[in-house]
């Protein structure tokens, strides 16, 4: 296996397969076969088998997949076979939602810094973390090599902060705000757009 | 053009060339080309025209596009060249923090009712709109003929709720919930899953 090789579009189906098997997983199901994994999320068998075996050998013809053992390949493939520090910048609502959201359970993060440039926030805590200036967002993020950070700032905002993340060492930039960020190659950008995806929808209606 | 025939994954990236449009438009931007779009979204100039010309002839060689046509055009495609009324069911703090989102205006959205089935919430107040019980939902969004919901509430109670969506009329469900939802095959469903964003980022990391 050559990661280099991957295609990003496979890449981004892992995390759906690891999804629906943690899910089978829960209801105590210990085989699936890309069949039943296809009907749970929507996407063909053909395609299920075609994008796991880029990474090797991993079904039975007859037998299926062993739900644990795809899981924890999966989770080494991601790299999310660790828990990753993520934070928060932001804290008005989808922020506060964010650091609350119990979603990040055994998927491989936990919220454990929160920033925002409110004074009346500073302080503050939810979910058990201290709210900090953004103003000691760099050194912080640095002295505890924190590589993931979602961004909960307004848009008008939104590119001063990355640049601020990108300086901090960051790597990865869950963005939150319906703007495009500017950043270096080496850093990566995904959106949370709620209104693109009512958008893919609404072509359908 | 044929709707029938357009790929889902070019009407995926129609809501991403619209959210980079509009921000154009707010900067007094009159005219762009597919170079600009590529480098603001990061999808090849290339991809773009091919997505585009798919429903028609809208950019001129040497000019490229006019970003207020071409908007507008996007924006009929994807049928957002009116308001549609949208339900949010789950009023955690998700929910509370869609209820109070500013990101939908603009974009074809507005969020008209909102749904919980805990006591404590129902009847309370968010962002001028009341919470109303699950157990009149089906009626409220009949009587209203809604399409589409935002669904916040646990994972554990997502199925259910989406079989009341189903029943009220509901064809477009945003699932926050990290799970497959089992609906009848003339009701899309889009995931919002930040972990799922991050592990495809992690990846790379």
């Amino acid at each position: 296996m050559n990661a280099e090789k991957i295609p990003d579009i496979i890449i981004g189906r892992l995390p759906i397969y690891l999804r629906a098997l943690q899910r089978l997983a829960e209801k105590g199901v210990h085989n699936t076969s890309s069949q039943e994994l296809g009907e749970m999320i929507g996407i063909s068998a053909a395609q299920i088998r075609k994008d796991i075996s880029q990474f090797g050998e991993f079904g039975k013809q007859g037998t299926g997949y062993s739900v644990p053992f795809l899981i924890e390949r999966l989770q080494d493939i991601l790299k999310v076979n660790r828990v990753w520090d993520v934070i928060i910048v932001g804290m008005g609502d989808m922020g506060h939602a964010l650091a609350r959201y119990n979603g990040f359970v055994n998927r491989g993060y936990q919220v454990t810094m929160l920033f925002d440039n409110d004074p009346a926030k500073i302080g503050q805590k939810v979910n058990n973390l201290e709210i900090f200036s953004t103003d000691v967002l760099v050194e912080k993020v640095k002295q505890n090599k924190i590589k993931i950070a979602m961004l909960t700032v307004p848009a008008s905002a939104a590119q001063e902060v990355a640049d601020l993340l990108v300086k901090a060492g960051i790597k990865a930039i869950l963005n939150y705000a319906p703007i495009h960020l500017n950043v270096p190659k080496d850093v990566q950008v995904q959106h949370i757009d709620p209104a693109a995806h009512l958008q893919r929808m609404t072509y359908y209606l």
